[in-house]
This record gives C-alpha cells, structure tokens and sequence, in this order.
C-alpha cells in the first residue's frame, strides 16, 4: 500500500494549482510527473512561482505533450467547462481524475447548465462521479475514478450543517448560511473586482440574487438528509460576502431549533473521530487564521440567550479544506493512503 | 439662526475623537474651543494626529482647564462610564452634550447595568436623553439637551430594518443581522486582539453569546414599531463579525416576509427624503467603501429566488454616520442648522 | 476671477479619473462639463463609482459626442499615448488641457521614445508644454496652455530634493531614491500582478534596471540646479517599490553632504509660502496616512548620528499631490483661482 | 547522532514563540519538554494560540516549575533584558542556550548598554556567546553553549552584503540599508503604533535617528571583513521601515563599486553550497511572499544603467530566517542535525 504513485496537474497556473503544487512536492507517495498550462508551455513552474525555486523542476506544457494518460491520478485546476471535455479520455486511459472544478458536482444536468451558463459535454460521467466531502460519504471516495472535489463555500456550510441535517432537529427548510471569502477564492485571474485597491479595505455582499454554489450546498444536505431517514424539505438563503484577506473562509449558519438536544454534543460526537474537523469548547470563536495553509475545518456551536435560533461557526482555509488540501486528502482515500498524509502542516499564525 | 456655536470635546484621543476634529474644524458654524484628555493635556492635537498639523491649534487641556461650560455644545467621545459623571454637571451649566459614547442610550437602567457592568451614576439623565437617529425620531433631537449618539451596528441595522418595522410586514420576532465591522470600531485602545498582526489576514465573529449593540437595537426597533402602531414581540439574533478593514461596516439582515408587498418601493419611499439614506436600485450590493469618510449609509433590498426570505444590505462607515459624522448630522438638527451642513464630504474611493 | 469654468475629463474610468471627479465635483469654480470613455459611452459615472451616487450626474460619452472643445480645461486622466493623440485639436480649439499622463513631461523626444516605447505623436506640443510642479516653476504654470501634470513618484523626490539641488550642497551626481508606492498606482488595469491576493500581505522592488519616472526626475532635478546657477552634473539610483495599501507614497533619500549648513532651516525656510508642503520638526518621521485623500506633501530631514549622510523623507498620497490633487492645484493657478481652492480636505484618519 | 533532545522555550507568548512552537512541534529530533510564561501559567497553550490545537498538549508553567534544566536545549524568546539574566543558571546546569533576544549579540558592553538602556547582568556570557548567522560562521555555532541568534533586519542585511565586504569590492565606509518590516516584527505587545488601525494602509520610516539592529549589523559586517582579510573601514547608513503586511522584510541595499567584477557570479559562487539562500538570477525582483513562512533569504543583485552603484535586494520571513527559523537551524548545527531537518517547509504562497 505504500506504493508510489504518479500525479499530473491540469491547469497549474491558479490559486488552486500552486496549493496543490505546494502539497503534491512534499507528498511521500505523490511522484509529480507532469503539469500543464497551453499559455504557458515551456516556462519553468519556479518562474511562475518563485515559491517553488529548488523545489519543483517541471516546467508547463502543452495537454498534448504531457503524457498525462501514463500519471495513476490526474488533478484538474482548471476553470468550469474544461475538465467535462478532457477528462473523459485520462478516465478510459485508465487514470483516476481529482476535479477541482465544478464540473461533475451537480448530478442533475439542467440544473448545472442552468447554473454554469453552458451545455455539458460529458453527462456520463457525472453520474458516475463521486462527490468528495470525506465527512460526509468517505466509503463512497475509496473506489472513485472520477471525483468531484466539492467548492469551497459548499465545504464550510455543509461541515457546519451536517450533524443538523442529520438529525433533521432544526428547521431544514429556512436554513441560511452567511457566508465570508477571502479574495483568492476568486481566482488568480486578472479581473478589476479583485485587484487590490477595490478589494483591499472593503467589504460587500455579491451573488446574493443566486450564486452557483446554492445548488451544489443543497443537493449535499438533501442527500445527507434523505441518507439517515431525514425526510423534512430543505430550503437555504445563501449569501456569500468578499472580505479583504487572502485566504480564509468563515460560514456563519443559523437554524432555528426543531427538536431540543445537546448540541454542543452533537457536533463533537459526530466528529471525534474526524482528523480534519475540530469542534471547538462552548462559547469559542474560531479564527480563520487558525486554520491558514492548513486542512481544517474548525466549528463553534452557539445558542444566543438559550433562545430558539442556533448559530453554528465554521471556519476553513478556501485553498486547503476548502480546495487543494481536501483534493489531496481525497486522493489518499482513493488510493488508501493514511488519510493524514502530507497534510499535517500546522497552521501559520501569525 | 446661521450663528457660530462653541464646541468643546471630551476625550479626544481615540477614533471617533479625531474624527470629530476632522468634521469640526471644517464646519462653518462651529468653532472649536477646547478637547480635553488628562493623559495628554499639554499635547498639541496636531502632535498626536499629524493629519491635523496647520488645521488644529488647539492642545488637549485638563477637563478643569478646558473650560467646558462655556461651551454651547460638548461632544463625549469618552469610554463609556465618562459621560454619565461629567456631563450633568455641564448640562446643569447649560451646555447640552452630545454623548457618543453607551451610557444614556438605554432607557432601561438595570438593563443597561447588566450589560455595561457597572452601576449607572445619573439615570435621572437618562430618562431625559434622546437617542438620536435622526431617520427615526428627528424632531425629539431638535430639543434634545442631552443627546445620546446610537451605536454603529445600532445604526446599520436599524436603518436596514425601519421600513419592516414600521410595517409589521415581517416575522419580527425572528429577525436575523449578520454584522461586519472594521477594526476601528473597537477604538484606539492598545490591546492584543486589535493588533495589525492578529487582525489582518483574519476574519472571526465575536461576542455572539450577547453583544452590548444587542439591547441597544432591540429597544430602538420596539420603540419604532410601536410608534406606528404595530404590536408584534420583536426578537433579533445578532452576530458581529471582525473584518480585516479600517473603517467601514455591513449589516446583513434577514426576515421572513409575512405581508407581501413591493418591498424595493417600500424602503425607497421611506427614505427619499432623507439625505443621509441611499437605496440602491434592485440587484445591488453596496460596498463600504462607497460610504468610506462619509456620512452615509448605502442600502439594498433583496429577495433571493423569490423566496419567503428578505435579505437586506446596509453599509456605513463607523465612524462617520456610525459615530462622528452622526453626531455632527445630531448637533445640526439641534441648532436648527441646515442638516447636510459640514456633511458633504464625498466618500473616498479608492 | 471668481468666474465658473467648464471643465472636461477625457479618461475618466481609472484612479485618477476618479479622484479627478471626487475633486471637481466639489470645486466652487468648476461646472463640471463632460467625460469621455470608449468602453463606458452611456454609463452614468455613478453607476461606476457608487461613491458618487447622488453628486455626479454625468454619464460617459464617446469623444465625438462629448464637445470637449467646448470646456475650458480639459483633463487627460488617460493613458500614455491619448493625450499626444487628442489634445492638439482641442487645444487648438482654444481648450487649455491639463494632462495627468506621460506624454508631454519629457522634453527630449527620442528619451520619452525610449522609455515609453512609441513615437511621438505631436513632439511640437511637448516644446510648449509646461511641467507642473508649482513649488519648482509656478509662474510658467500661470499661463501654460498645455500643463505636464508630474508623476507621482518625481513628485515626491523632486519636493524632497528641491532645496538640497537648488544650493548645490550635497552630491548631486549620487543621489539614491528608494521609495514606496501604494498599489492605486499602478492603475485600475485588471492585471495579475496588482491583483489583491497577489499584492496584499506582500512587499517587492520593482523596476530596477530602469523605471520611466527616472528620466522625468532627473529633467526636472537638473533644470531646477541649472536655474539656480547650480552646475554639477546630477545622477539619480532610482528603485520603486510596491506596498501592499491603496494610497500613499514615501520616498526615502539619501545624499552625500558637501557643503555645511543647518539642512532643517534650509527645508523649512525654503517651503515657508508652500501650502501644499509640509516640513516637519526635527525627528520626526512622516506617515503616508497623515496625508491620505489630501493635496499635501510632508517631509521630514534627517541627519543619522551627525555622519556625513543625509536621509530626507518624503510622503504624499500618490492619487492626490502626486496626481489629481495636484491637477487641481496647476488648474487654480492656471486659472488665477486661489491656489488652495477645493483642496482644502484634511486627510482621513484612520 | 540521531538522538532526540529536549527541548524548552522560555517565554513563548509573542510571535517568535508560537513560531517556534509550530517549528518544534513538527521537529522530529526534538521533544517539547515545557514552556513558561510567568503571566499565562496553567493556560494551555493551545488555548492562546488556537493553530496548535490538537497538536501541542503543553500548559505555559511559571520558569520554577518547569525543569528547563533538565533540557537539553532552551529557547529564549523573551524581551530584551530576561535572556540575561535566567539563561547564566541554565547553561551551568548543562543545558546549551538559543537566545532569540538581543541581549547576547554585542560584544562590546557600552555599546549594548548605550542602545538597550540597561546594564548588562552577564557581561562574562556575552564573551563566550557565538553569533548566529551560519552563513558566516558555521563552525563556530557547532560548539556554542549560548548561541545569540541574529536580529532579523540583521540577518536580512548581513547576508545581502556579506559577498561584497569579504571581497571589499564596494566602497564599505559608505554602504545604505533601506530595509522594510512586516509588523510581526514588532511583537505581540499591545501597543497603539501597531494596532490595524494604526498600520494597516500607511507606511512610515522610523528610527532614522539610530536603531539598535545599526550597532549589530556594524560589528558583523566589520568581523567578516577582517576575517577576510579586508581592513576597510565600515560605515552604514540604515533606515528601517514599517510596512502593513504581517510577515516579511526586504532590504534594498546600495554600494559604490570599487573593484569591478561579475557581481552576479560572485553572489552565486558565496552562495552555492547554502540550502537557506537563494540568490535569484539576473534582473529578478524578490518579493517577501516567495519566502512567507519558511526559511529562507532570497537575494537579487543589479547594477542599474550599468553605473557605479549597485542594488542588493534582500528578501526573508522575519519570523523565520529572521528569528525561530534561523534558531532551529543553528540548533541543527548545534547537535550535528542535517541542517535542514524540520526546516524544509514550503514557502505558502498565495
């Protein structure tokens, strides 16, 4: 079990893209054999990254040249829209594809078309893609050839949901979910939103009219609902706000209270055996820079005034929980790994 | 009526104390004849706040020196616990004060004793202060002697929920505002947590067990509804947030609708008198810097997939129309002064 | 004098554009007449810039349609290479027009070809145009009909160096500049580089081989020696950096001392009728917040353990000294307005 | 050789101290034995510094119950003026000493005395204390029993310059240091200068004047110099900045060439053995966040315009090659390590 296997990287030119660079490197049983980027075939991956200087010798290339259909296990970083059309070919070469796009997380397809503003190329293959939220479906990971790594918002929301779900004992059809970013769940792509005097020293709500990871948030919570007898409609207000901070995510979730219980128990028994998910004491606040360059997700459950409304607090780091570092742990269930390695990086703080 | 006023501020080293210096030497009808800090008293202003050298030549004096009841008007911009000692005695001297900071926003004394842990020294003067949000209850500021400044989240939410209020057109005993503040909300203190390097990069709630702004904005709104006559028990679950920004602050509101009707025109008509409220068209996501330095407060209505669920946006900045800029809107209201006059600074963006 | 002129803006999209607006909007003399953008025709300013909501009615209109050549002044907030472009025939239309770009600030053609890669366009315009550095060479600027507006970074290492040039007291053929930029200067291009997760929590030189503001410093440093009868030969090392805030700029210098004399009296005897300049006392060190929003230049002289080095900082918020506020300030005296008109905002701070 | 010692930090509540904890934790030759703080004893430490939950089971003891004499090894990471006087009764004990403070670092005790206001309580330790900056004198740190780790800006310094002055190929009685500071290097001390408020969105140059990181830069440049064999005198001028990102330092360094030579080559062949500097190829531009987080200095070397002064840039994580990274790498020296044990993170990056 201990073998080795080969990765190759489609689109390593994002946020995404370096984060699992940065992880893949020093991965034990990860040999990195190619990465690819049509823009930018032939640059060395340190000149993009200086962060990788002496670290990572490959240089891009062209999908064409990358021999990707010889790696065991191939991680799209690549903008909705691609993975659908290429990774159709690695799968029947026989590689197992990691998809940290959006392209095989909605099952239903008009309601991903409807959503992603395109027609999709592979229909096929989302049925038979595995959505990769560990907490919540890990048999299902172990045998994936083709898994749909979740978004970044839909991870914070549903680990801090879950144990409500669940047990059906809140409200599940007015759930609502406010959510913050830190700006590189945007992207590294050139666009005025983001640059950083209109990002910088400011704060605002977007998407609030319908943003793409509702649909995907509820399918999860549905299914989870319907997989432990939870037959109650679900129904989420979802709105996400930009926040002037690189990395981080924090999901603030209120639920009013159905049947009463412990919930403060609830949630640390439903995951004390969760390496990646800490539920934090009564009354706690968790930071997202608690949890910056790490894979983790920390909770706080919280019941103002003993009234009827919970407030549960979930904070990850959108590159790692949130995107690269749930890819990599995904990858070591697909391939029976130890499910912690190479993702034991202490937090940075400060 | 278009006289000069004397203006004298108590404890003027913090936020809102520069801020107001800021506005002050600026306004045409004020002249400013004194700001006291016994720390400081000696110090040139313009010393301590290098923005105000060749604007202010004033020094920070004793509160015996200072001359205070010669004032026409005294601006606190103490902690709270000051104002509720000094103040009377200036009041009784003829004075009337202008209070930003806590200590006569509460009508309720036992209530304000349990949340400001401290017993309140002059509730002789509370039962006469008027709180002053002058979208709500404009002509009791215009005799107002004692004028207690409402608090930011205060007034971001309250602005975003006054039109629901009033109308009873929600389920008010299950509102929701999801706030977010810049660090200068939390003062000029020296103290860990505002520190640049635990601040920055980060993003966390705080105090969601019970926020001081809590009882603040629960009587404010109860006030309101049953000023227009509905009777609904109001009910508010509030969680503030720390943002990683200076100045700038955004209340996300949540109500489920109860009485349909056109909401967008509801709040437009509600404030299109008034020069200090903005409602954006439909679709709209205001940012806090569009408010930043300004006395303004931006609104957006909205109603996701038209749902049973109002989301409603509401961002100013702090310490403009949630502190100084306020306070200044108070005085002019209180002088019979043009309400817009020393208020037209334009937001500064980027 | 105190007559209203109508004023144009051609460019109006970028971070000078709208600072330019923030200003003119408030300007007591100005009927603020037209802006112009391509890509923007039919768009109101105000959707744009929400901070304009209620103060700018204007919307973009296409340079054909827009009767430039009706204003009085018209602004180029444009980029390199409009201006050459389009300011002959309004000037020949009688229109004086003040440009913030490049184009007209080096006299020596085949340098400004050099380092701005392209031909000039209307090299007979640069050899009637003024540069605009009121505290060098205001009396040119009273009647200049085509006004350079300077750079930001020449701005303020030219007000940092202007009396040590001017008496020939240090050695001027080996000068160091080494100063900082605020992101809002490179513009608001959608770029990768400028992104905020690319240049926030981060700190870099840039341009070290060669920056086009090298050029323009040494022109301008070596007219003000020639002008005060000072003959030695000049030579700059120029190294800019980028800082992860919005506004502000601090140039820190260096200068070998030739010549005794008090430096401190020589600074402050020689900026005493400046407004816009600030010298500080002995010691002190300039924030580039203490001019944030404002037309102001500070600068502090240095003399580490009495040696024979001089250390000069200098800070101005680059949108403002170092571009749009001083626009205005060449407008006013131009137009024989009172130089401090409309540029009598005190910086925000926080 | 590849024993385990054990380890303690004295002091471990400011950022060099959960820096070194997130470093130890993760060090596979090291056994976290104890951790005091006087001010937090009995608070886990996990509680203070929620990132090492989960993974740092210690408690902060007070300096008598913590048996650091039993250590092998104990870490200072105290404020100036502690390390002095505990450490003399810990190193008689047999333990060996990583001071991260400066109170070891000067030889010449007036020279201490005068820049850190105190008498020194060890005037005997400090003759027997080792500096170090393993690029310089390795062997030395091999045998140390109190090590007395660099400052960072000395650090940052003394390694962009080291090439020149061993070769004294530049003018060495005229070098400039123009260095810039995230604020972590500040410390963890409630301080107003470096609240967010106060640093976020601002640059400013401080201690022109003198600084006390000028005396230790001095006396290690001037060592390495005779060393080498070169008996130039040495003079520095050094000005340090404040800069609003959390992490990261860059030093621009300017030098008049005296001997001509290929620099670039001469930066490389000093450099080509140290796994800890990187000397970047022609006209590159560090930045900080290429190094956030890991130990590592990467350097660029220019010669603008092909004149006679040349620009050294210096880029490290204050935090790590600054302070706890270079101490864990000395202590790997110190116990015949692999230097680069525990010390191989990537740098995180966005």
């Amino acid at each position: 079990m201990k073998q080795t296997i080969k990765a190759g990287i489609v689109g390593g030119t994002g946020y995404t893209g370096v984060e699992l660079l940065r992880l893949l490197v020093q991965h034990p049983h990860v040999e990195l054999s190619a990465i690819t980027s049509r823009g930018e075939a032939g640059t060395p991956v340190a000149d993009m990254f200086p962060s990788l200087r002496g670290r990572c010798p490959l240089r891009f290339e062209t999908p064409d040249a990358a021999g990707l259909e010889k790696c065991d296990v191939v991680f799209f970083a690549t903008p909705n829209g691609v993975a659908m059309q290429q990774a159709p070919a690695l799968l029947d070469a026989g590689a197992r594809v990691v998809d940290l796009s959006a392209d095989f997380r909605i099952s239903d397809i008009a309601e991903w078309e409807k959503w992603y503003g395109m027609k999709h190329a592979s229909p096929e293959w989302v049925a038979k893609a595995v959505y990769g939220l560990p907490e919540a479906n890990r048999e299902e990971i172990r045998s994936a050839r083709l898994l749909a790594n979740p978004g970044c918002y839909p991870t914070a929301v549903q680990l801090g949901l879950l144990p409500l779900v669940e047990t059906g004992c809140v409200d599940l059809e007015h759930l609502i979910a406010d959510a913050k970013s830190g700006v590189s769940g945007a992207g590294r792509k050139a666009e005025v939103h983001t640059l950083f005097s209109e990002a910088s020293d400011n704060f605002k709500a977007y998407g609030v009219p319908g943003h793409r990871h509702l649909p995907e948030i509820l399918q999860g919570l549905t299914r989870t609902a319907r997989a432990h007898g939870v037959q109650q409609r679900l129904g989420l207000t979802f709105v996400p706000h930009l926040t002037p901070m690189i990395r981080g995510m924090c999901a603030t979730m209120y639920a009013r209270i159905g049947d009463e219980r412990d919930f403060q128990s609830l949630f640390e028994s439903r995951y004390a055996d969760e390496a990646f998910v800490d539920v934090m004491p009564p009354k706690a606040h968790p930071e997202t820079r608690s949890v910056r360059a790490a894979n983790l997700c920390r909770i706080a459950v919280h019941r103002p005034q003993n009234g009827d409304t919970l407030v549960i607090l979930s904070v990850i780091d959108n590159l790692m929980k949130g995107a690269a570092g749930q890819a990599i742990q995904n990858m070591n269930i697909m391939y029976g790994f130890e499910e912690q390695t190479g993702l034991c990086q202490l937090p940075v703080l400060p």
